[in-house]
């Protein structure tokens, strides 16, 4: 059964693609650059993680989804044209300013359109539950309310999966390491920032931290000064 | 009052931008390039009818918005890397290959995106009854869905507008010769083949035609071999 998929780069989306995988969908991966500032290396980390799948002979297919052109009118701190990624927890307010608004609806958009392209009658969502404070475009009523949207606009052919929507960033972790194959994070990368190793201190890499930490496993990439 | 709407340089459009206008809004209009076979002409004509209304002071902002690498995996005769148009009446069944999978549902995204990065609290959309038959993203359940979808994905700050709902070709035309200033039709482009004059054969200039006939006046736009 075909799904198509936004593949990031991050945990939660490796961890996603890890688990269809591990189901038997064949997958179909959207890899979107939009402009944000850590979007070159996200991009990195998702074409190897990709690769580590492909490599294996699993049935996975790639697509580079360029929209950076109409991001540069947006307002959020994510994107390159913007001001500073705040740094502390990832629940304070300040991190607010890293929302780009409707990007998980415009990603969504694609990604149904893709798969009506395909026949495929399913795109999944990495969101979790730690997503949902600050970001209004993670929470269960959205993802509702975004599958009877595409359901209807598809004619009824596509709707829309998120099988982490009562996850939190340690028990996506605790699944990904559970698959079989093992979710590869030592490839993946989590950090808003614009440079190559993650600082360590933007709220997406401290909560990456502390699931890491929870579960008393060492994270697998480099961190900027240590972990 | 800020609002957002897609300018595709089409009757509808142009009607409700002229509707948006008279009714004193501050407009932004996206007009967007995504690789259909009329999207160079419609676009010139978008322009038209922009510096139409520019030109007379009214507050009025434009934005190119290209999306057209994204759709070049997307299944469409619409498109230009797919199949022909096909003629004859604009209901037949035939001209289900012109739909676009999900291009209002990305539109109505990148608009709600832009609207929230600007602090519009609306996006309006052209949709009329006229296009319920065949595309299915332009049907009022959809509308409703999208806008609650919308509304949460934004925080509760933008919703959807869709004036022209209720109306058909005809009655958005008399709409639009009703407004102050009159919409300017002899600059708005329909057809949907990839011609700089339009073919008059399309299931779109074919209903573009019957209601300009319906209202006893001549369509003040050039077609190939004449009305």
């Amino acid at each position: 059964m075909k799904v198509v998929m936004g593949l990031s780069g991050g945990m939660d989306s490796a961890t996603l693609l890890g688990i269809l995988l591990e189901q038997g969908y064949d997958v179909h991966c959207c890899i979107f650059y939009y402009g944000s500032k850590h979007n070159k290396w996200e991009n990195i980390a998702a074409q190897s993680v990709f690769e580590f799948y492909f490599k294996q002979g699993f049935s996975i297919t790639k697509y580079m989804m360029d929209i950076s052109n109409i991001m540069k009118v947006f307002k959020s701190n994510l994107l390159l044209h913007c001001g500073d990624i705040p740094e502390g927890y990832y629940n304070d307010k300040s991190m607010s300013v890293t929302v780009v608004p409707e990007r998980n609806f415009i990603f969504a958009g694609i990604m149904a359109g893709l798969a009506e392209s395909i026949d495929a009658n399913a795109i999944a969502l990495g969101v979790h539950q730690g997503d949902h404070y600050i970001y209004p475009d993670c929470r269960k009523e959205f993802i509702k309310a975004l599958d009877t949207a595409i359901f209807l606009s598809s004619n009824c052919k596509v709707e829309v999966l998120a099988p982490l929507i009562n996850d939190n960033k340690i028990t996506i972790l605790k699944k990904g390491l559970e698959c079989n194959p093992q979710v590869p994070y030592y490839l993946t990368r989590t950090c808003y920032k614009s440079q190559p190793v993650s600082c360590g201190k933007c709220g997406s890499c401290q909560e990456r931290l502390e699931a890491f930490c929870e579960l008393g496993i060492k994270d697998p990439i480099e961190y900027e000064g240590g972990q």
